[in-house]
């Protein structure tokens, strides 16, 4: 088999490569390792930016995602009982918007499987060859079946744990990782969301976010021990820890039937370059974000943006400027949301530590300077609902 | 002998709250364990925020900084050989004003002893007593003769190697600290400044700092070993590190004979409460700051213009609110310095360790956001050239 971009990896920044390459002509055949309801099911992010909701839309891929969406022009920040609103619509003329990834995952697919688009899943065995030659091949196999997919580019949308990487070979590669000392206990509960923007606090017992996937729906999480047992959190714990932690004067944490448990691990993570020869990462195959500032996706859905435009521009005109700029361009994005969902992280979790106790007040100090300086909220503000995409 | 306030340090904190007392008819005493002469050589900070210079000048003690000191209005933040340049007069209306402390401690000593102030210099054994009493008592030796001082209030001016913090029981105290894995070598050279304003430069060898004493004389630091030699650092190695250090295209560091070597250890401290009965802690004695943002002697004037209000207030109102909320006022606006100083030097340093790599990225990218962002930039300039005092 043969195409232009072979895509391993049909989660959204698959999915949607694809579909903007489409968009400009170009054609794509996408591998996916798991079943499509398995990808469509699986629950990760839920915070678009403005320019992840404006490209989608432009794509023609956003009508659900307007309609079903939670527009949200602000957050909240607490520190100990204390809030602080943060006025994104205010303080930077844009939003963000709450819309589960699985979501757009839908939405891809189907755009997808509407116009034609080659999308395989339950493919094994996935390997990448001579993707510093002119001649790349993608092999894997299907149904039993061993395969070889040609293509003029391959592009490793395969996520943190996936083969593409590795392609590049070690000497041209360089790894900057940080794995912090806690992880995210999160909950999806039957219950409406206890309030209309999320949360964000910083107690003394730890971290806590209130989220919501939808009107009836909340999204919850807890800062635990990074390799903590969902055994010690039985429901009963984890309502009562949720409202001491988002405790606040004419606060009530509404409860419900909790559906779904996970602890996530935390971790910032950002392999350079983001090509080599015809192989092109993008997303969480290059860099991984703690989920604190909400970036994964849109992080993924800016690098997808650039590479397809810089494929399509090869194919339209023979210039290499896109591809040969890509990974520069998309490395000064990765690292500015590194630092904000760093930045993001360190001032809302707690730490231990010898320095623990004067982390802290600088912490609290932090938080009122966010309260009180403009220039401050709106760092915070223009970071969370994105920096322009290009 | 009898006051109203016992001063314990002739530094610029003693001095400027005796005078600030003077002028709202309290009398003081102020008894310094050095000589005038040292005091007034001692080299310190030289950079005053817009509050101070507005402080000092309205007391009446700044007809001379106002004629000699230079406006600056604006600073270079610079990582490897880029510089940025944040403009704090268009981006807060205000500016620094580059004037030495010895300057400042001169004309406060001058004017203090033309209005008949009682200074006491090379004062011995001082000890603070009874100052959970109405009559807290200053034991102190003078010309080898022994004396008490006795006072409504008792003023701890004496730095952080001042005996009058200890007077606070340490059961009711409260110490915050970090101590960071480098000093700063700090020189004086008979040389015009090489630029305008001053430049922090974040390079691969460490940190550097090009400053100005006057027209004249240029004021450099380079970060080194906490308890570096000042044999390893012959003047040639010196100039040659500051050339690496602050290289940029088209700049040229001036040379000159080095008059002044030191090396600071770099430190972050805060003693809480600053005050215990009739003892109030003000500048050093109770914090200090690592000298990145400039910003010791102005916490001191912030606090030391707080105090002598409070004091004042009491005196001619009976009102103890201002002296019973001067600890809280005054921690508000000491950890606001210790984060903003805390994170100037975070951003500039070099750090070690397994995450070093990664952590200069994060200080890349805000370093590169600092010159995109105008809201990044404020909040550079606006703490720097400091929050309003009250």
């Amino acid at each position: 088999m043969r195409t232009q971009v072979a895509i391993v990896g049909g989660g959204p920044a698959g999915l949607l490569l694809s579909h903007l390459l489409h968009l400009q002509g170009v054609d794509s055949v996408v591998l996916e390792r798991r079943s499509a309801e398995y990808v469509q099911q699986r629950v990760r992010a839920g915070v678009l930016e403005q320019g992840t909701v404006d490209l989608l839309t432009e794509a023609g891929v956003g009508e659900r995602m307007r309609r079903e969406g939670e527009v949200h022009n602000g957050v909240h920040i607490q520190f100990d009982e204390d809030r602080v609103h943060i006025p994104f619509k205010e303080l930077t003329g844009r939003a963000i918007t709450v819309y589960g990834q699985q979501e757009v995952v839908k939405d891809l697919t189907e755009r997808r499987l509407a116009d034609g688009g080659r999308v395989l899943f339950e493919v094994d065995d996935v390997r990448v060859a001579g993707v510093d030659t002119d001649d790349p091949v993608v092999h894997y196999t299907h149904e039993g079946v061993p395969h070889e997919l040609h293509a003029d580019f391959v592009a490793g949308c395969d996520g943190f744990h996936g083969i593409c990487r590795d392609a590049i070979p070690a000497d041209v590669r360089t790894v900057y990782e940080r794995v912090y000392p806690f992880g995210w206990l999160g909950i999806l509960a039957d219950v409406p969301p206890s309030s209309d923007e999320l949360i964000y606090a910083n107690n003394a017992n730890g971290f806590a976010l209130l989220s919501m996937r939808s009107a009836t729906i909340s999204r919850m999480y807890l800062q635990v021990a990074p390799e903590e047992s969902l055994d010690r959190w039985p429901d009963e714990r984890i309502w009562a820890e949720l409202s001491t932690r988002l405790g606040a004067p004419g606060f009530t944490l509404q409860q419900g039937p909790i559906f779904d448990k996970s602890v996530t691990a935390m971790r910032s993570f950002v392999a350079e370059p983001l090509r080599y020869g015809r192989l092109f990462l993008a997303g969480d195959s290059a860099h991984i974000v703690p989920p604190t500032g909400a970036k994964g996706l849109n992080l993924a859905v800016s690098d997808v943006d650039r590479l397809a435009e810089s494929i399509a521009d090869y194919y339209r005109t023979g210039s290499e400027t896109g591809i040969d700029t890509y990974s520069a361009a998309c490395l000064e994005r990765v690292w500015r949301v590194q630092h904000f969902s760093w930045w993001m992280t360190s001032m809302t979790h707690r730490f231990e530590g010898p320095d623990a106790a004067f982390d802290r007040r600088l912490q609290r100090s932090q938080f009122d300077y966010l309260g009180r300086s403009a220039a401050s909220a709106t760092t915070l503000a223009e970071n969370y609902v994105g920096l322009p995409l290009r």
